[in-house]
């Protein structure tokens, strides 16, 4: 029996592990020393927090093709530290403008501005570094595959753009098509670049990977419904981040245009059809199925 | 005969016309379409500008190996955008607070902070993308070598780690060796990088890797005395961009250390020391001789 609770737990203790170990002076490789404060403060935005959601679904996904936790995690390390960056700069006081994160200063407050723009940069360039590593794959072709996946779910027609569409959104006015869009591209492209990545590991064919993408693409939207409904109805000490911010803003979400029952609904049929894409794969794909339920009904 | 003016006029001009290219909605893949603002930002940021130095280290690197220029154009593209991105976060209120670059308003100024930090990270996310595309070259064995070689080159031990150590030299006592560590790696570490992908992009093996490095690094350090010379004596009208800075922030360069003269004859040292590693190459090197040269007379 598939144990969801064990699953995560042990990823985010791996992906602690590891990330504690590869963020030092000695393991940052390059020309020269990386300064001491740059990797503080990588470490402060990366270690000690976070449920490393984004690991899990690459190591859920490549268990559906017998891939040994072990060697899903260097692929899932280089999820996060994306993960992990995108949190540095949104937090800055250029975009978000975020003093709390995970219940802790975040890494401007931290440290000062400019150290977070470098630090959020230095994991971003890590983190394509840890893929062209021989240990996060022996064939060069898999980990080749894996940077483009990664560079575009995380780059301006992915992540990035989404949270350029957000800014713009917060300026003027903004369909539920819109919304969609924008959320698709922010939080969704590297939810769905890790169910790929998961599946590249394994030598998933066309057809896997398609059915793969449909779950990755509803799972997204699953997580982001959530964080919305949470934005409205959770507290700041059960998030360990600011909320209200979105109704503060004027922002508009699938809650504003649905209410909270009409987005919590429509979160329950997203997860449906998230469960439905993975029909083909029995139970293989118990840690995937999982995790679309547990976005369903997390409280922070 | 080797002409280097027709060399880098052809360079600048292929990449003007690829970047041009490749910096559209059509052409940032990902799973959504790029926002147009982050697209115009990511174009002011990197079209229109630029002597395209680093692709051309790239295409001189590879000519040794009789590789075409076409076929090391993705590459020297890819550096490009990781030189333009680091120009426009550098440029941040929070880093030089600098409002013009190439005699045209920064980023930041052209639109606004945020852009100009989600344009940096897109051009950076996008290097990695290039590289990853088979339009790069055909064996995903040297794509790989090539991300590798781009994020060491540009992360926490190379031009990031080098712009915090710059940062932490202005608020503190900076040694003649911890200006060298800090310039190797903010500047040299993407110049060495340059040359090492047109040495990997040709097959080279170690023993031509290892020379191609000892060039590239002096021709770093050459690259970098002229810029603090050029910052004491030149106008901002010829530079494009604040001259003067360096003394108006007490900020020690090697210019500080051993006087404009004293500077200018290292320079030449420097110089003579890159050409000599070349040594073995013979006329297929006349490319890099030539860049190397052109780094110690340069007037802007």
């Amino acid at each position: 029996m598939y144990d969801f609770s064990a699953d995560m737990t042990d990823c985010a203790k791996a992906v602690e592990i590891v990330l504690g170990t590869r963020l030092s002076v000695a393991q940052l490789s390059g020309p020269g020393p990386a300064a001491d404060t740059l990797v503080k403060a990588m470490r402060h935005g990366s270690l000690e927090g976070g449920k490393r959601l984004r690991p899990l679904l690459v190591r859920q996904a490549a268990a559906i093709f017998h891939v040994p936790a072990d060697a899903a995690l260097i692929a899932g390390l280089a999820v996060e530290m994306v993960h992990c960056y995108s949190l540095i700069h949104d937090d800055l006081p250029a975009m978000d403008d975020d003093d709390l994160r995970r219940g802790r200063p975040t890494v401007h407050k931290a440290f000062d501005e400019a150290t977070a723009i470098l630090a959020g940069d230095a994991l971003l360039t890590h983190a394509f570094d840890l893929l062209a590593d021989q240990a996060c794959h022996p064939d060069p072709a898999v980990r080749i595959a894996l940077v483009r996946e990664l560079a575009q779910g995380s780059g301006g027609g992915g992540m990035v753009g989404g949270q350029m569409r957000d800014i713009e959104g917060e300026q003027g006015g903004f369909s539920g098509d819109d919304i969609s869009t924008m959320q698709a591209m922010k939080t969704g492209a590297l939810i769905r670049a890790s169910v790929r990545m998961g599946a590249i590991l394994g030598g998933a064919d066309a057809r896997a990977l398609a059915v793969l993408t449909a779950y990755a693409e509803a799972a997204g939207r699953a997580f982001q419904l959530a964080d919305d409904i949470l934005d409205v109805t959770a507290s700041a000490a059960t998030m360990g981040k600011a909320t209200g911010k979105d109704a503060a803003l004027g922002k508009q979400t699938l809650v504003t245009t649905l209410g909270v029952d009409g987005a919590r609904q429509h979160l329950n049929d997203t997860v449906t059809s998230a469960l439905s894409a993975l029909r083909t794969f029995g139970p293989k794909a118990d840690g995937l199925r999982a995790t679309a339920r547990y976005f369903a009904s997390r409280e922070n």
